[in-house]
C-alpha cells in the first residue's frame, strides 16, 4: 500500500485490464465525486443502498457527485440478508436501467456486504457490465467483500450461489462512517482483519496483540489495520482470480464458521458473520494442535486475542442450544463436499501458517467437534 | 475453417483462454455426448430447451450423453420471446442448481436464439460460471447468435438489456436439425448469411447467388455456408470481444431493421428479425447510394438476391400498415442514440464493403424513409 493525498491510504488491486485502487481514510464519501470523475468517463450514477445507510450517507454522497457533474439517482432496498435475492434484484436492475445508465456510467455500491454483493451483481448484468464503484460503510465490508469481485445473491438452495465475478474500478473506504457502527458489528468485522495477520502475516497479528485498542478508537492505526487487510486480500485475489486454487486460504476459520452459521439458522441475535469466523479460527488453529500440525499455544494466543477484544471463542459462547455434533458435520460436509472421507480444511503449522489441507479425515473431525461440544 | 471428422466443419474461435469450436454437420446431437465428454471435466450436464424442441431432440441428446457418461437433466421452457426475462430465468438457475451442476459440469442449451441467450445468462451466473454448450437448433442461431458471446434477457427498458458475455466452451451445429425448419424459418436465417456477404466478403455474396438452391436443399452447401458465416462472426468477435468497435459491422441492415421490428410490435405474422433484416439490409445499400457512396445498381443487385430466395425486400412487402416515417426515425434514435443530429450507421462503399460511418445526418434518414415508405 502507498500514502495516498489526503490522508488516505491506497491499495492497488494489479489486475491488468480490471486493476483498480482501494482508497481508505476519513471524508471519502465528501470526496466521492471528485474520486469517480477522475477515474470513470460517464456523468451518471445509481447509488444503490439500504434504508440504514441512505439515512446517515445517501445525501452527502450525492451532494458530492453533483459537486463533480455527476448526476445521481438512488436505488433503495431494505436492509438484511433477504436483500440478496432475485426479486430485489430485478428491481434494482430495473431502476437502474429507468436511470439510463450507459457503459460508462456508475452503479456505486453504498453500504455493507449484502449491498456491494447485490449491487456488483447489477453493474455486472445491466448492459452486460457498466461501471461500479463500492463504497463499503461496515469494517467486515471494507476489509472483505469489497475486495475479489465475488458479486452475488441467495439461492434457496445455498448462498452466493448466482453471481459473476466484478471487479469494482474504485472502492473508497471511508474510516469515518465506520463511527456509526455498533461495537459488536465492529468487532465482526476486526475477526476478519485477525484473520488476515493468522493466514500468513504474524507480524501483523502481533501488531494487532499490542495495537488493537488503538484500531478500535479510529485514527491512524484504525486505517492501518484496514489498509494491511485489503492489502493482503487483493495479494490473494492477484494469485487466484477465479478461486481455483489459494484463495481457499481466505476461508481460514470459515469451514467450522459456516457450520456454526447455519447451526443458528442464520439468526443474528446468536451469531454473525465475523463472531462465527472468530470462534471457526479458534477451532481451526486447536484443531490444528489437535494433529500435531502445530503447537497448541498459538490457539491459546488466537484464543486470547479474540477474547481480549470481545470476540466470542468457543461453541459454548454462542447462547442457546446447539445442534450435536453429528448434525455439525453435516453442516460442514454439505459446505465443503467429502471425497473418500477426507475433506479440505485450512490449518496451521504455526503463527501465520495457515495452508490448504485437502485430506483431513471426516472422522477426526468428528471427534474433535465431540470433545468441543458444550451441551 | 478446416474439415473435422465424421463431415462436420469446425471454426475454432481463438480468444485466448475462452478459445472454443465450433463443429457444423449432420448427426452432431447424436455424436453430442463424445464431443461435450470431450472437453469438459464435469459428469453432469443440464439441458435448457423449450417445448417444442424438447419433443424432437431432447431425448437423442440426453441419450447421446448418458452414452458419454454423462447424467443429463433438463429445463424445460414455453417457447417464444417472453421466455427472455426474469421469472424463466430465477427458474432455470434454480432446476440448474437443483440438478446440482458443478463449475465442471455443464449448462447445454439445445434451442434456437431465445434459448441460447437465456442459458448462456445462466451458465454465466450459477455459481459464478459453470461450462457452456451451445446446441443451436435455427439457422439464425447457428450463424448468428451462437457465435459471439452475448447473452441475456430483455426488460421492459429495452431487448437484451440484462446479461453477460459469456463465450460457450463448443457450439455444434448440426445440420440435420434445419430440416425441421419452416422454410420462412429457414429464409430468416438465410438472410443473417447474406449478411456476411455484404460486409466484407463479396466472393461469398457471389457463391450465394449462384448457389444459394443447394444452401436450402441441404448437404455440403450448406455447410459450407454456415461454415463460413460463423467464420465470418467469429473474425469479427476476435478483433472486437467487448463491442468497442468493429464489431457494429454485424449490425448492417439492423438500424432499419429493428425500427421495423418494433413498429410491428415485434409481431412473428407481420415480420420476424431475418426477414427485417433483408429490409433493412436493401435500405441501407438504398441509403449508401443516396449519399453517393455506392452506385444503386448493388442495392438492386442485393435486392435482386434476396427477393429470389423468397425474402420481403421493402417496406411495402410487410402486411399491415406501417406508422408514418417520423414514427420510424424515433425508433431508429431509440435503438441509436442521436448525437448533435448525427447517428452513427453501417453503410457500404460497394459489393462487401461496408463501413461503420458515425455521422449520418438524421434529416437525411427521415428524408430518405419518407421515399421508401409505401403508405
Amino acid at each position: 500500500m502507498t500514502a495516498a493525498t489526503d490522508n488516505a491510504a491506497r491499495v492497488h488491486v494489479p489486475l491488468g485490464e480490471r486493476a483498480y485502487d482501494i482508497l481508505i481514510g476519513p471524508g471519502l464519501i465528501a470526496r466521492a465525486g471528485r474520486e469517480i470523475a477522475a477515474r470513470i468517463k460517464g456523468r451518471k450514477a445509481a447509488i444503490v443502498t439500504d434504508e440504514n445507510v441512505a439515512a446517515h450517507y445517501l445525501r452527502p454522497l450525492s451532494e458530492s457527485l453533483a459537486a463533480s457533474g455527476i448526476e445521481a439517482s438512488a436505488v433503495i432496498l431494505p436492509p438484511g440478508e433477504k436483500t440478496k435475492s432475485f426479486e430485489p434484484l430485478m428491481e434494482a436492475c430495473d431502476k437502474v436501467l429507468a436511470a439510463r445508465i450507459e457503459r460508462n456510467d456508475a452503479v456505486v455500491a453504498l453500504g455493507g456486504g449484502v449491498i456491494g454483493d447485490l449491487a456488483g451483481f447489477v453493474a455486472g448484468i445491466v448492459r452486460r457490465g457498466v461501471r461500479f464503484v463500492q463504497i463499503p460503510t461496515s469494517l467486515l465490508a471494507q476489509v472483505d467483500s469489497s475486495v475479489g469481485g465475488k458479486t452475488g445473491i441467495n439461492s434457496r438452495h445455498g448462498k452466493n450461489l448466482i453471481g459473476v465475478f466484478n471487479q469494482p474500478d474504485l472502492v473508497l473506504a471511508d474510516s469515518d462512517v465506520l463511527a456509526t457502527l455498533s461495537p459488536r458489528e465492529f468487532r465482526a468485522g476486526y475477526a476478519e482483519v485477525v484473520k488476515y495477520g493468522l493466514i500468513d502475516k504474524p507480524e501483523f497479528f502481533e501488531w494487532l496483540e499490542g495495537s488493537w485498542n488503538d484500531v478500535f478508537s479510529g485514527g491512524e492505526a484504525r486505517i492501518r489495520a484496514i489498509a494491511t487487510s485489503c492489502q493482503a486480500k487483493a495479494d490473494v485475489v492477484v494469485a487466484d482470480e477465479r478461486e481455483n486454487g489459494p484463495r481457499a486460504l481466505l476461508n481460514l476459520g470459515h469451514t467450522f464458521g459456516h457450520a456454526l452459521e447455519a447451526a443458528t439458522e442464520y439468526d443474528s441475535k446468536r451469531l454473525v458473520h465475523g463472531e462465527a469466523v472468530a470462534i471457526g479460527m479458534v477451532l481451526a488453529h486447536e484443531f490444528s494442535a489437535r494433529m500435531n500440525l502445530a503447537s497448541p499455544d498459538i490457539a491459546r494466543r488466537v484464543e486470547a486475542h479474540l477474547r481480549a477484544v470481545g470476540l466470542p471463542v468457543s461453541m459454548a459462547d454462542i447462547p442457546g442450544r446447539l445442534p450435536p455434533p453429528d448434525r455439525l458435520m453435516d453442516a460442514i460436509a454439505q459446505d465443503k463436499k467429502v471425497k473418500d472421507g477426507k475433506l479440505t480444511f485450512i490449518l496451521t503449522r504455526g503463527l501465520g501458517q495457515s495452508f490448504i489441507a485437502d485430506d483431513v479425515p471426516a472422522s477426526e473431525v468428528v471427534a474433535f467437534l465431540k470433545g468441543k461440544h458444550p451441551g
